[in-house]
């Protein structure tokens, strides 16, 4: 979720969590991040997020963000453990990165690493160890945003290279979105309506629960809600948002 | 807390949180770092965690751990922010650190830091950058436990020199705590026995709730219990934790 306003995520994540075991079979670990100014809190836990009490919290507290990234997991590389949890973090120029995957990537792990070594086994934080490591040897200092954005996309790209590779990816201010083979989006603005979730009985009036000024794009492999024309990414394409806008 | 085996610490937990704005003036912040094997869970807020929907539920949820870190803020440098709230978290060789201080460092800002990079703007957390970034220049490979702590003493005992410094610090597998001014533990061991709270009207009967074989440290400013007998570290003293013994 990219924002222009702090927003929570709870309908949202209400409708994605329960793919975490009830409506998919993503039951093998559940990680959300919420960014606050340059802080951000991450909860995470290796189990299914849709019998989580955790997760229920999330689920009814609402934090408000302007990046929120979440991820539900299917382990395929590294065991079902809190180490190999989605999203992963890192310190970068002051920032914190965050980074969750979807996919497969061969052969990642014979990638020499400088300056981030990854915790867990996943090919997944290897990778996005990888990404930062050759970000920070290329720009020891940060760069023009627009200048990051054209490195970020020939990493992204290389990495998709290797096998299957949806990534979101945050510095806390933009959100990167890359398609391998899933990912859809929708941006919400006034005239703001209603939504139904697909996996849950649940719907929201907008309306009630924004001001017109308010910009909210919430990004997801499928489609989180039934009623609602949701864009679909192009395989080998990244989106970059920025307070909720694609730029 | 440091322990030989998977312990909850929701008894400590629960006296030392209303230290957090009702029975201590700790009120800017509280933070809770759970070790499992090579990952961690982090539970951050920027207000005080008395009065913490979220703090409640880590008092009443038992979440197992060999190592548990918490904090509870009292702002001095740095504004009451979720980037500035404790125990700060970076990787070193692949490893979770988790760096928690009680204190103020003068002039610790114009140290010159390569690696890490202060995310917030606390002297805590540039302290935890400047500690890592000397170990890691010293050593790019991990040392012996024997020379890491010999290390850390060194620099511990540099950040002292600053000003005040109480400090916990972990990489998931030791557990160091530096008295600059006041720090207490306690190691406890069968026959295990009644403890009461402090800051809150609450017993435990230890022998319920363990077995004969574990070992289980807490270390806290001030002790948590009135009914056993806590160990005062000296100033300018660093114990070192392993499986909940002193080593």
């Amino acid at each position: 979720m990219s924002a222009n306003v702090p927003t929570d995520v709870c309908f949202s994540f209400s409708g994605l969590i329960r793919r975490g075991g009830v409506t998919g079979p993503h039951k093998d670990g559940w990680g959300i991040v919420f960014y606050e100014g340059k802080g951000c809190r991450t909860f995470l836990e290796p189990k299914a997020g849709a019998y989580s009490e955790i997760a229920r919290l999330v689920q009814e507290y609402p934090i408000k963000s302007k990046i929120v990234v979440a991820h539900i997991r299917r382990a395929n590389v590294g065991v079902v453990a809190l180490e190999n949890t989605h999203p992963f973090t890192r310190e970068l120029w002051g920032e914190n990165w965050t980074f969750a995957h979807n996919g497969r990537l061969i052969g990642i792990k014979k990638r020499k690493l400088n300056y981030y070594r990854p915790i867990g086994t996943t090919d997944s934080e290897y990778a996005f160890c990888w990404v930062l490591d050759s970000v920070r040897r290329r720009f020891p200092l940060k760069p023009s945003g627009k200048v990051l954005i054209l490195l970020i996309k020939k990493l992204l790209t290389e990495l998709n290279e290797l096998g299957i590779s949806n990534v979101l990816l945050s510095d806390g201010t933009r959100l990167y979105a890359y398609c391998s083979t899933s990912l859809s989006w929708i941006t919400r603005k006034a005239p703001f309506g209603k939504a139904t979730l697909i996996d849950k009985d649940l719907q929201v009036d907008f309306q009630k629960v924004t001001s017109t000024k308010d910009v909210v794009t919430v990004i997801a492999t499928k489609p989180l809600t039934a009623n609602e024309h949701w864009e679909v990414i192009s395989p080998g394409e990244l989106k970059v948002f920025l307070d909720g806008q694609l730029i």
